[in-house]
């Protein structure tokens, strides 16, 4: 039988649009991965009736209801008192709970004192499925009746993923038969409406497995997801559209299943046995607190320059006052300087140069927004890249990243640069 | 008369977490603004009977009904159809927006080959009220029967904000008395629970104006929310609110709608006139990024280091290898020297220095994860700060960033550092 799910997200912030309700899509990846289907999301304030009428709602229209957000220590946090009056359960006190809270406070927040409106959290609907919090003081827990299943995680989206992947898929996984198995294809290099021409027979024919495209940031995602039984059986479905889809992308497609442009250049070069360093000026340290995201990313990162201003070009990298005067500090001649000089005086086998200008506006040499020169420095020698990026500030500073990055993917590939 | 809006966003992509809603919350802030309340957010898929089931619920609980999405060339773009079913009209031909789809493809596309399936989109509801798409071809629209509005705006956010603010807003005004006004206090060094406990009787006391916290990362933010037809009389009735609050809480408000603490950091050094230098480890990148998140911090911020490596620390920096072999890189001595060198090489006023263990897990030294200093180096001496952080990579270095942005912000605002 398959499951019908609707998520009730409770929270005045996300109806007065103070915060994004992030946590409803991480539900909904989840429970599409282990083939629960969608059909609905609610929002509601903070609102014991509310909640109480959409969770009576939800209950005609799935039998898996998932609530986010009012688990919380004040008197607006009513999730539970409002989900258990509609499954008929009353609030009882769990002594164990408490004491995990008052713990937290101890061992984690190293100040014994807490404030007794924490221990409202140890309060969950009798004869409940209870689901510890990895990262914070509220337990989340699940009741079943008729059937019908209503979970209920904590709102913030730390606490929540941590909880659904530790929690809440497990418990789900038992209800479900069939699972959706999936697979991402990683492109840089082409646009959404690009690689939906070249493949669009592709994904009209595809029913099961099905091929989609998502567009984030400066990037592509492919993915192709199978239904099926079991893992091989899934395997076999999928292999034959990603054979199709490499045969017509070719080498844009950076990875399959590895995430980020920097989790891919960071196990490459850790695969390699070489390391990294950077001198990024318009990015102003975005590229490194990218590859920084990546835990282990010490074993190859060396570190870098945030060359923002001449003098730190100059200065802490070691470029030739003379390379700027002579080409402009927005030139592809002072990203090969800072690449050559910040892989020169760290010792890295590679290094990334960036300098340009992310706006908004001009800079005062009439360089337009969006000018950005790129260089990659290795013992093979520099290799040079300055594509003419739009949008606006973020997104030129996020896109010239991802460039850089790129460039590094396809050097420690032995690709064209 | 207050009015209640309901936000309807249409797209199986959202149901399958493909992307985020952030239409609603866009929609949501631009209705507070004009003192529209929002009771509920609903998300459905592409599917005609469940959107017509959707807003026909709205019509029972909401007099505005906005939709997103589904406005689209393709065959599950069913949203206008649906709502003009549930309000019994029609969709008819308008030959004008027809043109101006022709236009669009010709003009700002380039090419005059259109295909034909892009016509669907100039079908409107009879007798609606037409909103341009100022950046997509789908224009959005408004019908109004028996004192309730539906507005259909499209869902790429892009055209969903400039249609929000050029034309929905506009149409809504004119249907609102009274209005929300609010300001923004931000909050660094104390916990949510704690600010609460510290609130209660403020919180609980007010109902125009509300005060509410909002917890993000490592900061709180309280929103005081006032109900009045003008704005004199709004900040008349937020003016003892927002005085009570700064005389529980004093300096750790470290302003009020001023944004970020990056963006309280980048004012304070442009009004003094001053310039910021960093030289980070465990954070690799992130506080700079943060810093130039900022548009016109190259007027205030010089650049830095990322000296994720002894070497860097070392070479870029100028940390006397001493100082690390005494002490050990994870310290408050090597945090100094970090502030101290960047600051000296740069010729700036100020300086951060960090260096800790972001994790996961400790370090080869066995200092914990979440160990961190930070020092500032100015012209008055160097300040330290060694806060215990928990939780994970991300938030350990979120938080030690925001520790370094408030060392300086508190610095910059003549307060104890």
């Amino acid at each position: 039988m398959t499951h019908t799910a609707e998520i009730i997200s409770v929270g005045t912030e996300l109806l007065l649009g103070n915060i994004i309700n992030t946590d409803a899509r991480d539900i909904s990846v989840a429970l599409s991965r282990i083939g629960i289907n969608v059909f609905y999301h609610s929002v509601v304030g903070d609102n014991a009736q509310r909640v109480t009428e959409a969770v009576n709602l939800a209950r005609t229209r799935a039998d898996i209801i998932i609530t986010t957000g009012g688990l919380g220590p004040t008197y607006d946090d009513l999730t539970k008192k409002s989900v258990a009056a509609a499954f008929g359960r009353k609030l009882v006190f769990h002594e164990n709970e408490a004491e995990k809270i008052r713990a937290f406070f101890k061992d984690r927040l190293g100040h014994a004192e807490m404030t007794p409106n924490n221990l409202q959290q140890a309060y969950l609907p009798e004869g409940c499925v209870v689901f510890d919090n990895g990262c914070g003081t509220a337990p989340g827990c699940a009741i079943e009746a008729d059937g019908i299943h209503a979970l209920m995680l904590p709102g913030p989206p730390r606490e929540c993923r941590a909880m659904l992947e530790a929690s809440a898929i497990p418990y789900l996984e038992k209800l479900s038969d069939s699972a959706i198995f999936s697979h991402n294809i990683h492109i840089f290099g082409m646009g959404e409406s690009s690689v939906e021409a070249r493949l669009e027979e592709i994904m009209r024919s595809s029913e099961n497995p099905t091929l989609a495209p998502y567009a984030k940031d400066s990037e592509v995602m492919l993915r192709v997801t199978a239904k099926a039984a079991a893992r091989d059986e899934a395997e076999a479905m999928m292999d034959p559209i990603i054979a199709r889809v490499r045969a017509e992308l070719g080498d844009i497609i950076y990875g399959i299943d590895t995430g980020t442009l920097e989790n891919t250049v960071v196990s490459l070069l850790r695969a390699r046995g070489m390391t990294l360093a950077v001198a990024e000026s318009c990015t102003g340290g975005l590229l490194s607190k990218r590859i920084t995201d990546i835990p282990g990313a010490s074993k190859v990162f060396l570190g870098g320059v945030i060359a923002y201003t001449d003098g730190a070009k100059t200065t802490l990298v070691g470029v030739p006052r003379g390379t700027i005067e002579k080409h402009g500090v927005v030139s592809p001649e002072v990203a090969e300087a800072l690449a050559m000089h910040v892989r020169e005086s760290l010792g890295a086998d590679i290094a990334l140069g960036i300098t340009g200008v992310a706006g908004p506006g001009a800079d005062e040499f009439g360089n337009p927004e969006g000018t950005v020169h790129i260089a990659l420095a290795s013992s093979d020698g520099v290799f040079r890249r300055s594509p003419p990026l739009f949008y606006d500030r973020t997104r030129i500073r996020v896109t010239a990243a991802s460039h850089a990055l790129d460039m590094a993917r396809r050097y420690l590939d032995g690709l064209h640069v």
